[in-house]
């Protein structure tokens, strides 16, 4: 995620980093060179009969700008809906937190619940990116379950099955009442939605066709645009189909960077932060020292 | 399902498998014919004073693309319920079989539920898919309720009056709390909404009517659409104009393939392997060996 | 309901039942009569300095179709929330049913329920189509409650207060215990939900003022059209402006049908058959025969 | 609200009542002679060297409508949230009423609070519109409540305090059992949910800076359209400058109408005739005498 | 929030707080400069073979449109979900002083418990536009919990802790009944919710890709429009130059405003004046004297 620093109007126009123009220069400098092509060849092409105006492609763009339109929209639902469930995650641990927190006196069971709270999102954060959980797992997971989630193949549902262990435990030895466990029960229920649902968004991406087929119509379109232009604007080809060009590709790429918010691009979900907020607050409710707050890199971008 | 592949953005425009192509290639052909014949009889239909101008064809062209929207809107609304419902049944399945398993001691009817769980799964993709469960059933369903449920009329549902039967019995021979009883039977009733929502979708299309005008219009538009851009664009109208009906037939294709997401089109929901994914999930949580991972084809389809 | 036959897409385009082609034959003759006039009296017009361009049409037909879109939009959201509620009565119904079957051992108190269910469903549909419910009243409400119901202004509303009553009744036999009342209490709100949903979606329109208005610019539009075209298109004016002017009413007279979704046209909700079907599933629950399921028309018309 | 008559659609088209023709009319008439002031001028105008054509208005009423589009969505969910709040007012009051009529045996003491029930709606119909509800509390709450109901300045939620009081009462009386009263002051929140969710819709507007840019730029558009269009249609612009303007101004005063769903205009809701059906409803579960039901005035306005 | 003023239609048109107008007026003039070059340089570029037509602007505009409604879609939303949850917390609070008041007799603690429910809201407000909460705390938290609450670097959260204490501590005397706990303990966690879905929307901006995109394509198109309208309009290029820039940058302006709704511009929401409101409401309940009101200024706004 990018932090977005408050500068003044002007000075945003020229921001680098996060903007996706990293991902398209190549095609739009493809564009520019096509642009030129078309202002060279333009004569030549216009004798032997060729013409291409801008009526047919104004009815192109427009319809194109509404089918991108909608794919933004499902791109961008599917990015809130993970912040959503991410949100949901931390307001779930912290009420988790404090009920267990209200019924026991032990402080050490209650230190063992809130580290499992803790292992439980950076082992999520981990199985949405691909990356290997083992370094947090054994940081954060007791010993009397560490090795029964390491062996597991899917440790982040196995340490939902673990807490729920402890749970059955604690409400057998009398220290939960039967109201306050059908509660907390419900809550991990909870986590257990926040689970599946970040696994839907991260396992089912938009119909693959959708986005085939505006990535190709986006790419023809801008390919084929200067011929278009060329015979209103000559010279002044190439910067208006740049223009328009960056228009189009930039949010058709933007769309497919927030397709899977879990990724590690700039504009995605900044789970490594998030998950760092979490251990924070839990902390914090423990009156325990917790980790360093994360800040953004030099270039504003959150990880 | 297609497995999108992270394949650079110039390979991916020469994907076959998995666009809607197959399915429009033939009215494609059509057009491109339709174009040559425009650009061959141009300057005939010209003589006898029939013309056609780009401008009615892009106010239609834009309003067919507005309504397009719309339609895409509403098919791939039908398609992320259809997901939600399908990633609910995991998260439900999931908690019943942590909180049997929590409440039971009895290995065997721990192994019993679950298998009914799983072939709730299964059965339901048959229902929805219109194929025979038989398979399934026998290889899942335990003996004393085998009988019954084949001998259905909607064995799905009798599989869930069965799970509530058993959870009735355990209730009654004292293993099972009242306040658990409750809390295992709402998700019964989730369980029940799940099967109710996919039936919803699989029996009530969008209106007929949008479907039948969009096609109309759609084809119409496509087919008269050379004729329009012949008197500016001459040889080069069958490009434009096959790159124009392929951004909208392509589209009007897709939302026809959305609107009924249980389908067993490359871009339908991949039931198989959701149900495959059910049956690894639960057999982990119990310990067990469960089936092989599914893997997408040689096409990237998972089914 | 059209149920949509799996047809060629060729076939398809020439589909006259469901299509809403017989509520606009009318205008769309008075258009294709205007067309003709406007070309017979083109020259004339022309000569006395009359000018009608394609410009100002092509700014008004897009605004038309973005407020159009919107249109459908809020229509469709009608139906499908329709179509929702009652998904959610056969749901609500079916969690009922099991819950008191599985609490009751009288068989007779368990299929008189299950009639007022029945006759819950059917007096519903006959409110919202402002039909009379005297038949399936009598054929389905049990003796000691008919007289009641029948008298009442809200026969509907009377059947739950009558549910409300047994189930009381039963609970004070001992039958029912206080937790499982709550929850079937809790279902007999949700059915109450479904009926104040349906009543609101029947007795508040879309404020009338939308309806009005894009169904005065639509039709002054497609008035209008054939002479802002004539001067471009000549003898092809009729066809444009017809295939124009049928885009736009087919999609204004659609979203007026699908705004009362409970209403009799084709493209509306199949009461009947929600009925039926949900009679057929509740006397299957019961190991009882059921009514014959209901099948589509000669028409593919489901009512 | 306009209850809309089943017309032909021929007469549809010149109905004056409850389309927002009244509103605009004034500003249609400006438009007009800004109209007639174009035709006039346009040779003078154009021997000075001044040009407007239509391609730039072409261009910004598109974005307009694209803009007007996204206002009448928020309007017109702000008018369908408001709907929806006041069904779930009778929903909730209906099973309440049912809950407690279900529990006490008192006839006086049932009757007392449906009173109140009523006297809750009436109110809240007061505070929404600014009126003085002091006849309905009068003529409502019972003697024991009716000063400090009167003495508040929030009398709606003072009433839900009081109904709070009257059910605690009940419980510690002993005619209302523990779970019960969990669940009737569950949908006393339900209530409080109503109450809080129509004042936040009365109270906060949509943020007024997109009522001004849309008011401004709509009235500014249609002021210069005439002098856009008179170059091409000549003595045709008034009868085209005043139905485009008529489009987009309609629909700015519609969606301003909407935006205040509780007002008094044709198009807003019906507060006072769903505050008499809730009465009538609850009269009727009682099997009492209600009050008359409300029928629309000659010009169809149910107010 | 401006309070609309229900001023007349005509001079709502110079209305200047609350537009947008002092946030784009540079921009505005900057464009008025270009345009007024463009009409100077006009007759010296077309020499030298530059030519910039409508057609292309158009396509653009039309694009740019599109993306702005979807752009300002999404900041609606956070703004319409930002509103939704303070009311939700009003209601919270409302309903969790309703449950303590009817379960309590010792007023002291009643008055403690709201005094510690206005805390939390002005807590809240502090944490989300980032000042100082220190004076709100002393007023109102009750001088057993300011300490810590004042030494947590999570106030907000601490209070929430603090209640759930004091709850538990009433719990353990005896004085609420296990069945409220679990019901007030739920709307604690709603408080939660409110605390954790007002952070989510301060924390995580709209991707900041879309806006860097739509604020370059927004400027750049203003800056060029000029060149593309002076070969059509002459003298009049700088009016609708203006006027079309006006519409875009005003919307893309507030679009920007209102992404973060907890801002302090005009158009954010008015957190002081809901804190206010909270205030009066929980002091009205238990009939003693709330603060002052707040109005609007003199400008309309309340902050």
């Amino acid at each position: 995620m990018i932090v977005r620093p408050h500068q003044h109007w002007f000075f945003r126009l020229f921001v680098w980093h996060g903007s996706v123009l990293p991902d398209i220069l190549f095609r739009l400098s493809l564009n520019l060179i096509m642009s030129i092509i078309a202002v060279i060849c333009f004569h030549w092409y216009e004798r032997i009969g060729i013409h291409l105006t801008t009526a047919p492609f104004s009815l192109l763009g427009i319809a194109i700008a509404i089918f991108l339109g909608f794919r933004n929209n499902a791109s961008y639902a599917r990015y809130t809906e993970a912040r959503r469930l991410w949100g949901s995650l931390l307001i779930t641990q912290r009420s988790l937190l404090r009920q267990v927190k209200s019924a026991l006196t032990d402080e050490q069971q209650i230190l063992l619940f809130s580290k499992m709270l803790i292992a439980f999102a950076w082992s999520m954060k981990h199985q949405l990116r691909h990356t290997s959980p083992q370094d947090d797992l054994r940081r954060l997971v007791p010993a009397r379950y560490l090795s029964q989630v390491e062996a597991s193949s899917q440790p982040t549902n196995r340490l939902l099955l673990c807490m729920g262990d402890w749970l059955g435990e604690q409400r057998r030895a009398g220290h939960i009442s039967d109201l306050l466990y059908t509660s907390i029960d419900a809550n991990l229920n909870r986590l257990s939605d926040v689970l599946g649902g970040c696994d839907r968004i991260a396992n089912t991406p938009i119909p693959f066709a959708y986005t085939l087929i505006l990535h190709r119509t986006v790419y023809l379109f801008c390919t084929l645009l200067p011929f278009a232009l060329v015979a209103d604007l000559h010279y002044l080809t190439p910067l208006v189909s740049v223009f328009i060009s960056y228009t189009f590709l930039s949010l058709e790429s933007l769309a497919e960077e927030l397709e899977d918010p879990f990724g590690s691009s700039p504009n995605d979900l900044p789970l490594n932060a998030l998950c760092n907020g979490i251990e924070i607050i839990l902390c914090e409710m423990l009156d325990r020292p917790g980790p360093e707050k994360m800040r953004p890199d030099a270039n504003c971008v959150l990880t």
